[in-house]
This record gives structure tokens, sequence and C-alpha cells, in this order.
């Protein structure tokens, strides 16, 4: 008997997200599916550090599990990854004490945003980034990026659909936008993030850098703290969850 | 009446290659069925520089068709994008002139191939590079592809599948390969390619790279005109159809 913890990656483009969903193809059921192989029929749940949704990316999402079984943890990442399909990668293995929950010990999660900022479509890009053709200015950007480092209430910044009924606070460690040719990369790492958090500041951001807001703008909008002032996100597919992090 | 050259782009991924096929999804049928929309249900048959197979990508193919429609170029394209599904983009069209053939006039194409060297898969580039995890001497694989050039008999580097009855006779002007951290870049441009000769070629490279065979040995391959002697061709997923040039 033994807890596992393991870090995925996975191309969104053909799962309907993360969460386990009758007939639909998603993150979850597909790694419940290979486990139930390896344990020859019996189910195996696994939970992970959050969910993700349809056509969003994972670079290194974290699950764990329990198994009655004693297997080298080389032995884990091979038989997974046998199993399966090639849109869906488990890059590590660890074993990790009874305590320990993928959920509840995150201390801190990393999303990165592209944007494909040219013109003319890349049909390479189309799952991969959001395909945006108009003008920014990056350094208004990442001056309004700056307002957002720290700990706010990040309700203006949450989606209407948001279920959590509990605190909006939350700290971001690092909230920044860098362009390197057509590709805009925006990072936010923070202790945790609300329901559609990222795609409505990097909507807003995108605002910012045609002018349409300025970048003070951002400081005034997180102090309103009223979610019906923002709510337009950009699509899923230039959305990764990079890294979660754990206390060690 | 006119005749229009475009040159387009696609994700070979869900394409079952280029030429139409009955009940297939194909570049070919794509293009055809947005130019009968255009047309209001009258069949215009677009020509191709040449095919590609399933899995293939294209950064430059390009193909001409004639038309009884005068309409501004800017807006022949944004038609044809409009109708068009997202993984297949018109880059360009031109008005060229009645005598102007994309097959017959190529005088220049050019291929990449992309090997990605790690002992880790990445989900992202499954379907855009072939994933190879032992190591490679990148220097000797230069010097075998060094060997490619000029005018040769590439009958060894033809695939038994190969239809062409002709010459077998082929000039390549650029035969090379970078590494570039992970990422392996083969690029190859020649008066004409015979029917998988990249990936039999990168095959045949690969080999070179982890000591099976040495560089002089392409050279000898070569000489010896006989196809037996390789054919084992890489996967299709890493070759791109570049770039196609005509005479001005």
């Amino acid at each position: 008997m033994g807890k596992i913890k393991c870090e995925v990656s996975y191309d969104g483009t053909n799962f309907s997200g993360f969460q386990i969903q009758p007939k639909k193809r998603t993150v979850h059921g597909e790694l419940e599916k290979a486990l139930l192989k390896i344990h020859k029929g019996e189910h195996v749940r696994i939970h992970p550090s959050g969910r993700t949704d349809t056509g969003v990316h994972a670079k290194g999402q974290t699950i764990h599990f329990e198994t009655p079984f004693q297997i080298p943890l080389d032995n884990w990442k091979r038989a997974l990854n046998t199993l399966l399909p090639g849109d869906l990668y488990v890059n590590t293995v660890e074993a990790v004490p009874e305590s320990f929950h993928a959920r509840y010990d995150v201390i801190e999660k990393e999303y990165r945003y592209y944007v494909w900022n040219e013109k003319e479509m890349d049909v390479f890009k189309r799952n991969y980034a959001y395909q945006f053709q108009y003008p920014l200015d990056i350094s208004v950007m990442q001056e309004a990026c700056r307002y957002l480092e720290g700990t706010h209430d990040f309700t203006t910044f949450s989606s209407a659909k948001a279920t959590t009924k509990g605190s909006k606070v939350r700290t971001l460690y690092q909230a920044s936008c860098e362009k390197r040719g057509s590709e805009i990369e925006f990072i936010f790492r923070g202790s945790g993030f609300l329901y559609n958090m990222v795609r409505i500041i990097v909507g807003a951001m995108l605002d910012v850098g045609q002018g349409r807001r300025n970048p003070l703008d951002i400081a005034k909008l997180l102090e309103k703290k009223d979610r019906r002032l923002l709510g337009e996100t950009v699509p899923p597919q230039g959305l990764y969850l990079w890294k979660v992090t754990y206390k060690s």
C-alpha cells in the first residue's frame, strides 16, 4: 500500500477537459483507465491539483493516487506511459507520504498563456496559442501586470460562473509578460487562482496593449471588486498549467 | 477568366494526405470544396506542385486553378480562408499567366524534417516532429549530408513503392542538418525529389548519427543505385514541404 504522486503533461486539444464525464474523453478518465488496467480491473481514484478546462494544456499537472501494489517507480512510469494515449504523458513518478494530497498541499501554481501576435494565421499555432492580429504595446501591458502582483481580492478577475463561495483573496508572486518575435508569453505564479482568472487577466491585458484601457485601470478595477466589470476571457488553447509546487 | 496561384500551409495531422480520395478528408478535397462554394456549385480543379502523404505538413505548398471570376486578389484570399478549415490556410494569392503550371514549372523545392532528440516524450511535439530518444552525433550527420549535395542518381534513396519510371537523377542544392537544443532541423533543397526520398535520407542519417554507419557509407550507397539497400523511412509527422520556387 502506498501513495504515488505523478507529474503529467497533456495536449488539451482532444480532451473534453480534465474532469471525468460520462462518454467524454477526459484527462481524468484516461488516467483512471490506465490505472484500472494496471490494477487488473480494480478501480483506483486519482486526485489532481485542480481541473483544467477543455482545450487547456498542461506541462506539469500533478495528481496522486493510492495503490496496493509495490512496484519500482521507474516501472510505474513505464507502465502508465505504455497504456496512456499519445497526448497524455507521465513526466515523473514519486512515492509520497500517506498525508500528501495533490490538491490541498499545493503552495504555488504557475500558469502560462501564449499569444501569437501576427496578422497572418499560423496553422501550427491554432491549438497552442491565441492568435491575435492587432498591434500590442508590450510595455504598457508589463506595467499593468505589475499592479496585479501581491495579495489582492481578485473578485473583478473571477468568472461569473465561479462556484467558489470562499475568499477571493489570492497572492500573485509573479504576473509578467514578454514578447519574443511574434510570441507573447504571460507568466503567472500564485498561491492559487480563481476560476478563469488567468484568461480574464490576459483579456484585460490585451485591452491595455491595444490602448483601450490604461495600465492604471487595472489597479482601479482590482479595488472595485466587481466581477461584472470584466469577464471577457481569452480562448483556452493559449493556456498552460505549467507547474504545481508543494511544500517539500 | 484567369489563372490563380496560391501558396497554402497546412497542418497534416488530420488530413489523409493531399490527394483527393472519396470519403476521406484531404487537402485537395478541402480546397476544391471551398472553390465549389465560391463558384456557386461549379467545380474548379486545383493543381498542386505535388502531393504530400498523410501526416506530412506544408508551410508553403503551391497550387493553381482557373476561374471565370474577376475578383481582387485580397478578396480571393479572404474568401478562401473564410471557407477553409482551421488547419488549412492560404498564405498568398497571385494572378499568373495562362502558361503557368504549379507542377511543371517548379524549379526548386525545399523540404525540412524535424527530429526531437530527447529521452522524454513531449506531448506537444508528437504530431510535429519525430521523437528520437537515442544520442546522435550531429557532426558525422553533417558530413554525411554533404555527400548527397550535387547531381546524383538517387535510386538507393527512393521508395520501393515509387511509381516513377523515369530518371532517378536529381540535384540537391542543399542537404544539411543543425542541432538547436533538443531539435534537429534537416534542410533539403533540390530540383525535385523522388517518392519518400527525404524520409529515407533522414533514416540513413539517423543510422550515421548513432554510429551504425559511417558517413562515407552514404557516398558508397549512392553509387550502388540499389533501392533495397535502404528504404526504412522515418515517420511522416516530422516532414514539412517548406517552399516551392518557380522561375519568375
